[in-house]
């Protein structure tokens, strides 16, 4: 990360760097994707998002940059886009030709974040477009994993993340559920935990109790009030959710 | 805290943001109003200071504003204010009211530095006072747990940080100390060591030694030099610490 | 931290602060000096670097300032900056005199980052000269223990830094390896694993398989595709690195 900021800094002196994570575990794509979802577009209009979660760097994965909503966004095409294009659909998108845009020296294999897309984004932080960098390119590598499955009878999903609280976040949007049951109640299983209602505050329950609600990103989130939802129920990232509805008969 | 930094950014984008800690346990009002404390007052006058350990977000506490110092701090009122305010009591102090200062939008239940401490910022940044942001109010939620217990004999306090490095930091400060002990000298117990006297560097005692100081915030703190003490010692946040006056007869 | 960006401000409220790293461990000398070297050059000349990896604070170890490839470093003398210096000498050197620009008010003897060595780097980004803030000195505490050992069979070196990706980096640089093996191929003995061969990129050996390769910086690394090499091989900082040269008979 060092090192990216200076690149970027010694291309382009006057450009403000912004960190937005320090939580995302290793070479966690679907994490990242979720983490980027919930902060990019409060950035402002014209922000450069450099995104360097890239367990393939060195193989044959693309590297990108595109142009969504007035946002730019640059890394590598594994998979850690699509879900925040789901809903804003990318207006230009290039596949990086590094040696367009980079003075002379090697490419590592194994950091690109710094060789090739710190290089990018400062270079379209000093007003290059993305043609300047690389050639248009169709779609993305897609995110069939981050959709739940559904029917008629509930939703499944899974625990996409686990905050620095231990919340566990799903990748359960507000709009899925509201979807499919209608006004149905829901009933939740999570790990070893059934929940009967969604709250709307952690404060909902008695301290120690575990709750769902959506969370401020709107995807539904299992929490325990004043506590660590994680630790006290076990459940780590990958372990599967179930919604069930319940009819009102 | 991402999308904090969007928000802000997004109102002023001039604005220069600084991250003081990555340090502060999840929830830990108590760790947090010390690392306040202990930062606070080195940056330049009319720096805005935001808030956002808020383990009560969504329930009856009120998110506040206020002016000390020259400084102004922004964040919920839960106690993470008024051991900074114990030497420095406010001038100015507001209960904010979202709808003077944010455009339209949902105010989520779990989130409020997103919703509300980052936009009071961003526009106290721009200029807007106190008053434009809320209401005056009163007196901030007390801290009472802050203050360390004292007599004749000794004082009573606990471990209210522990450190990076190990390093176990008391709320016992070197004003209530020299007050109550005047010149008699000390032994301090802190889990299951018992120390004689208080040393001025790390380099006094042996390397792997234990030894308690005065931090560079005026805090006892109990320490290994190279060491881990927290680990050594088996200590944990909320440990007791006593302190016993020897009298020199 | 927090303070010591309080009061670099205070001095120079125009600078611009970055951070290179939260992934040091405490005290971790031989650690940052690694981070150091891998981010220091990519900055943009002119840049002010405050190193405050620091466990002899208090003790009798300089506080200085340098200057080195139109870079400046401000930091204790406790061997965190010749491994930076090797390839590149210092240009001038200075021990600081902290009463030449700091305001009155009492130096802790914990803390030489804010009181020390802060206050340094911003007089200097104010444009103070090192001769401003010290005297001239000669030589750095050197740094034996950075360079592996060597004879005409291989190369024995350590584990300096595991990145938080789990992979080992060693002592090992490019350079030193191939000046020593010539074209000799190459056997590696790191923990238990056994390693025949230098690969260039992870993708190299299958999902979960060892490796070796040298790094972005040039170091030799081993590590795990997709995996945590550190955890998988139960490797520790400062455990052996074997390297032999098999002659081609």
């Amino acid at each position: 990360m060092g090192a990216m900021k200076g690149v970027i800094l010694s291309i382009h002196p006057e450009v403000q760097i912004v960190d937005i994570s320090h939580e995302i575990s290793p070479q966690e794509i679907m994490e990242a994707a979720f983490v980027l979802r919930d902060a990019a577009f409060y950035f402002p209009a014209d922000t450069i998002h450099v995104v360097v979660v890239d367990p393939g760097v060195g193989t044959g994965r693309s590297p990108v940059a595109l142009r969504a909503a007035s946002h730019t966004f640059v890394g590598p095409d594994n998979g850690v886009f699509p879900l925040l294009l789901n809903d804003t659909p990318p207006d230009e998108c290039v596949v990086l030709q590094p040696d367009r845009f980079r003075a002379s020296g090697e490419i590592s294999s194994t950091f690109h974040g710094r060789d090739i897309f710190a290089p990018a984004a400062a270079q379209l932080s000093r007003g290059l477009s993305l043609l300047d960098l690389g050639r248009a390119c169709g779609d993305l590598k897609p995110l069939h994993w981050a959709l739940p499955m559904s029917d008629d009878e509930g939703v499944q999903g899974w625990i996409v993340h686990i905050d620095h609280f231990g919340n566990c976040i799903t990748n359960v949007s507000r709009q899925i559920l509201d979807e499919k049951r209608g006004d149905r109640p829901v009933k939740c299983f999570i790990g070893n935990a059934i929940i009967g209602g969604i709250s709307t505050t952690y404060g909902e329950v008695e301290s120690g109790e575990a709750l769902v609600h959506f969370n401020s990103s709107h995807f539904l989130e299992f929490a325990v009030n004043a506590g660590n939802a994680a630790e006290l129920h076990g459940i780590r990232k990958g372990d599967p959710v179930k919604i069930l509805f319940r009819d009102q008969k």
